[in-house]
């Protein structure tokens, strides 16, 4: 038996089992570090109790994240910083991984979702923030600390005169794309864009297009699975595919251009990516 | 004793050798792919008289290329879409490694060079072209078909008129920063620029620092190695990490704002990287 913890700033997802097979899970709002990590370490006391101790345990995390450590960055969630996520754990005397949140869920959709077989893959979340993980060569892809796709710098469309969520940057992917800058510019969100539906989804595609094509000129992915709350606009996936083909132009990327609807899908596992890859991840097979 | 081949567009370097250790060596200009292979060949086979045969040959290649099958993709040089760069050498029977010429100026110097002990590293070539490699958890970066980071999109300046090179984009970092781009903006050469000198290098640093800043949210690199013509240009270098520091305003990436100057910088094995990067991978070591 695994335990798995899909960490997020709003909930930690806690989960007992293997794969896609889960048997027991427990929702745990994200407050502070004492009182988040104190129930999810409590709920995997009792569930050891009754399923026996855990041969693993993988944690897919919010960052920005120490991936040797465990140490969480500078993120803005008031008493995070510094925390070391994995510390509380190691009672349970089995190995432990860690990857970033979008790391978990691409290793779960390349195990068990849209990406089974296709290498390398990339796992691009849009929703209250914009991420990305990839595995390349069978592995997840890290870095120095790891990849951050959200903040690719993208160009501004003249008529957007919507300043951005971006603390860091004018006009970076997450900082004009993301589910908060939806909401701010339209003064609606995403799911109740009305009138403005249209509008709203010829620029957010425009824009997700923008980033995408740098992670196919710099990774040459087989194909993006793109997920998160933001995506299930009904349209705004098929937007992004036309605007996508339209910006590479048949170049570069392969899968890319012959074939744009298998090269840009939604997730296999639907929200459950990350606890799924968590799970693979507790089982070593990531 | 191994063989290696730097395959380009204006000429093909042969090599003999072993890592940085090269006993004898031949410039091939790249003129029919009958003519240049043949020239290439004949030059090994009477290396193996004297050195004995190889234990390996190393291509490191223009693109695009198929890396499976070493047969070379739909690119502007005649004769050469459809040619086979593999075939000819398959009577040395030695194993035969492939891979794109910046990849093999990347395997070059995390071996030999400025990337010795850091991954993920990548090497950017700015020349008559724009291209980029990468080594991630010690193996080069592949995809469908390799990265080809010099099409990264990128935002045109305002006051920036000059139409771009790129017969595929309006505004890609090769289409407006490579050798070319430079000569035609300007009327003269990257080494020749006057009076043009600083805005020419002022503008070139904005658009490398945009492409570089891509690269640093979807990778992540522990370091960026920058060679080709180009950087050549004195106070470019300078002006590039300057700029790329003022974009990325501290975040992502973590050796990209804590210490530019480490971050990019210029290749240790100076014209030489791609060359010793084929041997490397003909030895097996990449």
């Amino acid at each position: 038996m695994f335990f798995g913890i899909e960490a997020g700033g709003t909930k930690f997802n806690c989960a007992v089992g293997h794969g896609t097979e889960i048997v027991e899970e427990l929702r745990v709002p994200t407050t502070s570090p004492a009182e988040t990590l104190g129930t999810c370490k409590a709920f995997f006391e009792r569930a050891a109790d009754r399923h026996g101790q855990p041969e693993g345990l993988g944690i897919a995390t919010f960052g920005p994240i120490d991936l040797e450590s465990g140490t969480i960055g500078a993120t803005p969630k008031r008493g995070w910083p510094g925390t070391n996520i994995v510390a509380p754990f190691k009672s349970f005397g089995c190995p432990i991984a860690i990857e970033t949140d979008v790391t978990g869920a691409a290793i779960g959709e390349a195990n068990h979702g849209a990406g089974v077989g296709v290498d390398p893959v990339v796992y691009l979340t849009v929703g209250t923030g914009i991420g990305g993980g990839a595995i390349v060569g069978g592995r997840p892809l890290r870095g120095d600390p790891h990849p951050e796709m959200g903040h690719i710098l993208i160009s501004r469309r003249i008529d957007d005169v919507f300043e951005g969520t971006c603390p860091h940057h004018d006009s970076c992917l997450e900082g004009l794309a993301c589910g908060p800058a939806i909401s701010q510019r339209w003064g609606k969100p995403s799911h109740a864009l009305g009138d403005d539906l249209d509008a709203a989804i010829d620029l957010e595609a425009d824009y997700l297009a923008q980033g995408i094509a740098a992670i196919v000129a710099v990774l040459a992915p087989r194909r993006i699975i793109v997920g998160g709350g933001v995506m299930e606009v009904p349209g705004l996936l098929e937007a992004t595919r036309e605007r996508l083909f339209q910006k590479l132009n048949r170049y570069p990327g392969a899968a890319a251009h012959t074939d744009p609807a298998s090269f840009l899908v939604p997730p296999g596992l639907g929200g459950r990516a990350g606890m799924v890859g968590a799970l693979v991840m507790a089982a070593g097979s990531s």
